[in-house]
C-alpha cells in the first residue's frame, strides 16, 4: 500500500533516525512512501526507503520538479504551495505523522477528514491520531486499520 | 479588515448562536467575513454578518457556487474539495475558530502556516490558537494581533 | 449574472480601451464581472466597471490580496498559481475573452470545459468561440446564451 | 525525461493507434508518461507505455487512485477537477497533444505558458503548438526542443 508520511522541515538528528528507520521499515515490507517531498522528516523517510530500495513520491509545493530532495523517485511538482497538503495525504492509504509544526497539524486534520488511520510519533496530540512508540509499531499499527477498514 | 471564521458544518444550537454572535461583532466592527460557505459554522457567522449589513465571502469546496448557504453575499467556487482550506485561511488577516472537527483542525494548521493569528471559541486546544471566551472578546483580540504584526 | 473577462496582462491601448468599455457595458447592465485581478485587460475590465461603481472579483494567481490591481473590489487569493484559471472561469456563468495569449487560450478551454458560453474580441479563433465586434454585442451574446441555457 | 500526453477522452480506434505507439516510442527511448490518467488517448498511451514496460503517472481530476486506467503505474489523486491541468503539463518536460477538445486546449494554453515545448498529432491548430505527422517525429522534436533549451 501507500503511506504518507508527514512531519517538519526542520528536524534535529534524533527526529531524522526515526523517520529513516520509518522509511526503512515501510520500504522492507513493500509499502510506498508518499510525503511533501521536501527537507527534514520528508527527506529522511525517503532517504530511508531508498537505501532498501524502496519507491518514493514527493508531492511538492513549488512548480520545480527539481526543488524535490535528492531521495524522491516520483516527484509531482503542484505549484500550489500549502494547498498541495491535501493531496499528500489524500494519495496514501493511511498518513503516520512524525514531530512536525502546523503545516504537519494542517496535514493530519486533512488525513482525518479524508478518512485515513493516522499514527503519530511524537506528534500532535489530537483527537483521531493515534500516538505510537516505534517506527515498527507505527506501521503495524497502519497495516492492520487499513487491513480492517 | 477581513477574518476568516472557520468551525465545524454540524454543529448545536449553542454554537450556532456564538457563530451568529461573532458574524454580528465582526460586521458591527465594518469586518468582512471569509468562511468555506457551507452549513454550520459558516452558516451562522453569515446570518449573523448579514443580519447588520455585513459582506460574507464563501470560499466553497464544489464547482458551484449554488451550494453556498443563503447568506454568502460572495460564493467563491473552486472545485478543489479540502485542497480550499487554504484558500480559506489565505483570504483573512486573521482567522477566528468555533467549535469544530478535522477540518477545522486543518484550516487551523494553515492558519498559522501562512502566519495568521488565530483566536479560538471552543475549539481545538493546539498550540498557536489563543483561546478565548466570548465573541467579542474574540474580535478584540484578533483586531490587536493584526494591528500589531 | 456574473461574466468572466479574460485577456493578456501586456496590452496596447486600443485593446484596453475595448476592455474599458466592456467593463462599463457589463457594470452598467447590472452584471459583476470575475477576472483574474492582475494588469492588462483584468485592469482595464475593471477600471471600467467600477468607473461606473460596478463589483468586481479578481481570483489572483499568488497568495497575496495586495497583488490584485485598485479596481478590483473582492481580490480572491490562491497561491496556486495558472492553476487558478479554472477558478476564473467557474465563478462565471458567461466567458468574454478579449485578446490575450497562451493563459486566455487555457482559459477559453477551461471555460468551454465548464460548459460556459465563450465570445471573443479579437482573441484566439477556436471552436467554442463566438466571435463579436463590439463589448456592447458581447455583452448581448452572453446574456442570450445564458438566458436559453 | 518526462513527456505529457494530453488529449481526448472519448476517441476512435485510428486516434487510439497513433496514442499507443507514441507510448511505445516514448517508453521505448526511456522517457516518462505523464499524462491525466483517465480514458481515450490517456489510456492508449499508457497502454503503449506499458506494452514495452515503461512508466506512466497518471495526474488524476478525482480524489480516487483507484479511477486511474489500467495502464498508469504511478496514480496521483488530486480532487481539483480541471484545475488539475495545470498539474499533467507542469510534470512534463514537453507536451505532446493528441486530437483533443477544449480540456486538451486548456492544457496546451497551459503548457505555452509554462514554457513548454508543443507538439501536436492532428490537434488544435494554435500558435505555439508544432503539428507533427507521426509519433515517432512527434518525439523527435520534442526530444530536440528540450535539448536546446
Amino acid at each position: 500500500m501507500r503511506v504518507s508520511v508527514i512531519g517538519g522541515s526542520l528536524i534535529g538528528a534524533e527526529t531524522a533516525a526515526v523517520a529513516e528507520e520509518l522509511g526503512e521499515e515501510l520500504a522492507d515490507r513493500g509499502h510506498v512512501v508518499v510525503c511533501g517531498g521536501l527537507g527534514g522528516v520528508m527527506e529522511a523517510v525517503c532517504r530511508g526507503a531508498r537505501g532498501v530500495g524502496g519507491e518514493t513520491i514527493g508531492i511538492l509545493p513549488t512548480d520545480r520538479r527539481e526543488d524535490a530532495n535528492p531521495h524522491v523517485t516520483t516527484p509531482i511538482a503542484t505549484g500550489m504551495g500549502h494547498a498541495r497538503n491535501a493531496l499528500v495525504v489524500m494519495n496514501g492509504d493511511a498518513v503516520i505523522a512524525v514531530d512536525g509544526g502546523p503545516g504537519t497539524l494542517s496535514e493530519i486534520g486533512l488525513a482525518i477528514a479524508h478518512g485515513r488511520p493516522v499514527a503519530g510519533l511524537d506528534t500532535h496530540a489530537v483527537e483521531g491520531v493515534t500516538a505510537i512508540e516505534s517506527p515498527d509499531a507505527a506501521v503495524d499499527h497502519v497495516e492492520r486499520a487499513v487491513e480492517s477498514d
